[in-house]
């Protein structure tokens, strides 16, 4: 099949977006990075954040190892996968490890350049970091599409398969490059969290409680742990996280496009569906960067106008991203061009009104982090039931925006044909457009991410200026910074939640797809339902195959399968929070260990061993990141083995509802108790060193987990689950016990 | 149809308990209450717990007469209900509220007493408190059960219709009187759940920390409140969530029999499947009783003693009913009487397994708890996350066990006949035989309700002994009481969630058969399926009404639903956690009035003014109540207009799932941190006053509304969202959007 002109305007967009984010990354580079101090502090950072790669690498690259030789045996050994699988898999978590890491490198040279900026003044402080903010979200889109585009043109070439069934087999592989960077996306955001929050709890118990030295004191060993685990939580795991969205997205939408209109028989309708989600992704991409270049801000800026010249950046780039889809659908001559433009906008439009939602519920501009504030007069208890309730009530929005976005997204893209709405023609238009509704809401993702790294960055600079020793009036700046950063940070969570639950459903559909070619593959070619009629397979609906499978409500397989995925979420989220406790355990032991062995550290005359410390607390974090990652991925295995495709089908969609619910639950009681913690660092209720201080202390340690652990991770686990279940949808199809 | 004879079992048994739990109270009142102080103690609180009520009944009085005028609209003026609906509900709300008074008001007589018998010996306080509590679980179930009986007999002698809808009419009558007692409960649990915790807090709050009074001090106006607290919420609240409990898996079976097996065409066959349930529930009232007289205990019996007679009491009663099932099934000549007499052993058995699990993750003799008291050391942020996630992996054993009780229970009712059990008749006889393992897991409740009942008792009498001034020694024994309490009180919350699940899915299936009556209702007798086959509505098999409404989980709507319903979850939980911060406001507020406006109060010459400050404080735990409890009954019927028959069962199906875990986690979380405190008390890590006890003591505030408040109300809001969708069926069937 030729592939249309228009295709390249995807790895075209990739390129623009890794030209630009070069040029960026050298402006910063040029910056001076202060003064001796700084550098050799930033170096520290940067060295620790390079050992806690190291270390995060050997244990996934086994992983990557097992499940690659895996996927090696069926396509080589047993025959039945395709041969590009255990290079797709392990391209797709090479690529997401790497979007991590060229964020972290960045961000580990922006930090100390920013705090010299901010000496300066606010501006330029604000332009260092936002740029190199823009470097991460522009390698992430980047790397991203231009993967997508490479694996797209190689499986074009080299698949030996004739008619519709080609771009099913294309596509279904590309997942596998999916599957790949949410298991590293995975690995990123669980090992990066745990690490970054034990680190920050070991520092505080040893330095300031055991030694009584202050917070960010060079000579506590664990100092630079806790900066670098900004840089690898917040940073690299964000990174890879958003990659993985990003991707899934797209992959999530062609697959299902791809399988969706293989029975309808028009392969040029077909390749339209696959390319689709490609080019609006691509659109997206050079419309951010226009974004991004409209971020300027005049010298000595409020910060109020400081956020809204973000604003401006973002809003515009969303609507020029609203009007070019209808102009590159129409173009593309999909069917239903027009409709499924709406789509994209429903998509775009739900993340906007997730992304405000989420600051409602998190900023103390607003009554709900207020109240929690309040409620510190009572006591840490109060502040800890104040954040949960005031959490749980904050998923009722995002839960029916995403509800009325599924239900448009559909809607728009069968022409609003209620009556006929699951017929099989008008159920793959609408679940396409669920999909396509996931990849609008991430197209601006080139500008929002560069806002949500940005914070981090930020972060990290008032590290470095503490450390060093800089004035107040720096350390005042980067903590307006910093500021800014969480409040946009709380957007970006909420794009990354939405879509997450977009791109799952758009998977959840693609499952059922894989069913077809799972049967297929397993010599099945008619399916006798219970009505005694038969069907082809090749012919079959999604509605035939469930019929098939006893998919219902009512089937008992199915229920277990709702009860399983739902405990699934709260499983992890357990095995996490408490994984964060145990590792902040191994630090306080080697950090006690290192005042005890090496003399002079609390003079200042030794140096601390920072490299053996974040390697300690890396090793920490990484076993205990195992078993839960490693669950992720065998339970939908275990489910289809013993309950089937109904088993499955179940556990992806309590999965889901679950595990939205309470992603978004935990992202905003974090975000609200650390903001509440901050609102009365500024002076209200008793202001810093109070009781209520305290109180917000107790509440905002809760929250770091929740927020930054646990909470995220689940974005990445609902999709991930999804994943393995369409990679290992044959062998399930071929054996299960119900 | 005439009643068979063994039908005349279930009222017998009901009066034989309702007659031994007259004995048990007449003894109870026979024993003295102690000095001139204990009895002034225990008449406040007894007169406050009535204070409680009058208001409580006000409020929830006026939600009735407009639910049940509303019902009567639809039986009398539109004429598509039947004219004993509005009866039915009310009696159903009426009798749930009377066992949790009755309960209430045993426990308020007996409070005195047991710390009067403690006096003498730890032995005599058992013996006081356990048959106290024996009173209680006698009144739920002998109550229930006679209740049931009684519509049956007045629905089955006035119901003017012929053929197998007789019964299907019955049964849904008596649903609504299901509907009734859940609403009941639901407003006892959250009012009574906010209530005993805005007391808990404002009285610590003013009295403790701004007037410096000791823990329960009679100048203290709240002391009194905090007392009946645990009255209205652990006794009335805990009565009323039985009392649901146990009608609710009744009737839901019993339902589902009749609908089930309506279009088998034998109305013998209908007959049996309706009245096994209430025999079930019969023989385990009998066989209950004989357990609670097993309860034996030598003088001077250890703590571990103790513990080990009650378990005689429980397990021996578990093992009768199991057998006893077989004959009683056997005689009742129900078609595969041994399989379901499996299915009931499943539900025992898992009632049993999760009871044990609960204990494991609660009590402070096993590791999650202790290493929870041990993070203690690092304050109480690791305390709270330490909490949460114990509490959340303490979720896996107890959803896996439900899992497999479900597939197990529904397997044993259709033979083991996996290759169809989909087929309509399978699928019947499965799904009863989920709905017969909930009744069976609740037929001990006899038993286990009165081990859990003497709970709050032993509590109370503890908080008498304070109060009263009795000597450190009665002290020590009433706490050592409450252990015991604690202990067994976390079985029965077990069982309540467990066959919480299993109720609410026996009711998804019978809302499916409901929609047949709805369907019959609004005049459609014939079904056009989307293969263009048609259907009798009269003869159509539940996976036909689900094809006909589009009911896959490709559906959209079903989606949006599941969503929906996962979300009420936490947006309820979140409601009522923020209620009891709220509610503790006012009760601050009012004590500060008394200390300014009462004079002498404070040097005891005054008195405070107690029923006032209970008042307050219903007031508003009432008020905040409303909103919560509403949402639960709207929602359902909200969906059901909108999204029609698939959002609904979306919904509950997404309510079920996230719900059920939801419940489970908050629960076991809540009273870990309860235990964690006490363990603590007990001396390890540093002891009562040190640093550690006071981060447990957050721990135990946080947990208090998430073990007493939302967790428990939680499986209340599972089953009235179904009962209400049941109910209000045929107005979905009638009109919905999509």
């Amino acid at each position: 099949m030729n592939t249309p002109s228009i295709f390249w305007l995807v790895p075209a967009a990739s390129l623009v977006a890794l030209a630009v984010a070069w040029i960026f990354y050298s402006r910063m580079k040029r910056e001076d990075e202060g003064t001796e101090r700084m550098r050799e502090i930033a170096a520290h950072v940067r060295k620790g954040a390079m050992a806690y790669l190291r270390q995060q690498y050997k244990v996934v690259l086994v992983v990557f190892l097992v499940l690659a030789l895996f996927f090696a045996y069926l396509a080589y050994g047993a025959g039945v996968q395709n041969p590009w699988v255990p290079f797709a898999f392990l391209t797709g978590g090479f690529f997401s490890g790497l979007a991590g890491f060229f964020g972290m490198k960045t961000a580990t040279y922006a930090s100390a350049r920013t705090a010299n900026a901010a000496r300066q003044s606010l501006d330029r402080g604000l332009k260092v970091a936002f740029r190199s903010g823009a470097v991460m979200g522009l390698v992430v889109v980047g790397l991203g599409l231009l993967d997508i585009s490479f694996w797209y043109l190689i499986l074009d070439r080299f698949t030996d398969v004739a008619g519709p069934q080609k771009l099913v087999v294309i596509t279904t592989t590309m997942l596998t490059f999916g599957m790949g960077a949410s298991t590293q996306a995975l690995f990123a955001r669980v090992g990066g969290g745990i690490y970054t929050k034990a680190a920050d709890v070991g520092a505080d118990l040893v330095g300031k409680v055991e030694a009584g030295i202050p917070e960010d004191d060079p000579r506590n060993p664990a100092t630079i742990a806790d900066n670098v685990g900004d840089n690898v939580g917040d940073v690299a795991g964000m990174g890879a996280d958003l990659y993985e969205s990003y991707c899934g997205s797209v992959l999530a939408t062609a697959a299902l496009g791809a399988a969706a209109f293989a029975s309808a028989g028009s392969e040029t309708l077909q390749l339209k569906a696959v390319l689709a989600p490609m080019l609006i992704a691509a659109v997206g991409i050079l419309l951010s960067i226009v974004g991004i270049f409209l971020v300027r801000t005049k010298e000595g800026a409020s910060m109020r106008e400081l956020l809204r010249s973000l604003g401006v950046g973002v809003n515009f780039s969303s609507a020029l991203i609203a009007l070019a889809t209808f102009g590159i659908l129409y173009l593309l001559g999909i069917e239903n061009w027009l409709g499924l433009s709406f789509s994209v906008i429903t998509g775009l439009a739900a993340g906007i009104v997730i992304g405000q939602t989420t600051e409602y519920y998190t900023s103390h501009s607003y009554k709900p982090t207020q109240k929690i504030a309040g409620s510190a007069k009572t006591g840490p208890a109060t502040v800890i039931i104040a954040g949960v309730g005031s959490g749980m009530i904050s998923t009722a929005i995002p839960v029916v925006t995403i509800g009325v976005a599924i239900v448009l997204a559909y809607l728009c893209a069968i022409g609003f044909d209620i009556e006929h709405m699951m017929q099989p023609h008008n159920l793959s238009q609408g679940l396409y457009g669920i999909g396509i509704a996931a990849v609008g809401m991430l197209s601006t993702l080139g500008i929002t991410l560069a806002t949500d790294a940005y914070g981090p960055i930020a972060d990290n600079a008032g590290g470095n200026a503490e450390m060093s020793g800089l004035g107040p009036e720096v350390r005042k700046r980067t903590d307006a910074l910093d500021a800014l950063g969480n409040t946009t940070a709380a957007t970006g969570k909420g794009f990354a939640i939405g879509s997450a639950a977009l791109t799952a459903l758009a998977l959840l559909a693609s499952y059922v797809e894989e069913i077809r070619i799972g049967l297929l593959h397993n010599g099945v070619t008619e399916l006798t339902l219970s009505d005694g009629t038969t069907r082809l397979v090749e012919q079959a609906s999604m509605l035939d195959f469930m019929a098939y499978y006893n998919v219902s409500l009512m089937n008992p397989t199915v229920l277990v399968g709702v009860f399983i995925g739902a405990m699934m979420s709260f499983l992890f989220c357990g095995l996490t929070m408490n994984a964060v406790g145990r590792a902040a355990e191994s630090m306080v032991q080697e950090v006690r260990r290192q005042f005890r062995e090496i003399r002079g550290i609390l003079t200042g005359e030794g140096t601390p061993d920072y490299a053996r410390c974040v390697e300690i607390s890396t090793r920490g974090a990484q076993r205990e990141m195992l078993f839960p990652s490693l669950l992720a991925i065998v339970v939908p295995v275990a489910v289809g083995l013993v309950f089937g495709v109904a088993g499955v089908m179940g556990l992806l969609v309590g999965g889901l509802g679950s595990g939205f619910v309470l992603a978004v639950f935990m992202a905003n009681a974090g975000g609200a108790w650390d903001n509440a913690k901050k609102m009365i660092e500024e002076g209200h209720f008793g202001g810093k060193g109070s009781d209520c201080h305290k109180a917000t202390v107790v509440g905002d340690t809760v929250g770091d987990p929740f927020k930054d652990t646990s909470g995220p991770s689940l974005n990445i686990l609902i999709k991930l689950m999804s994943m393995v279940a369409i990679v290992m949808a044959g062998l399930t199809v071929a054996c299960h016990l119900f």
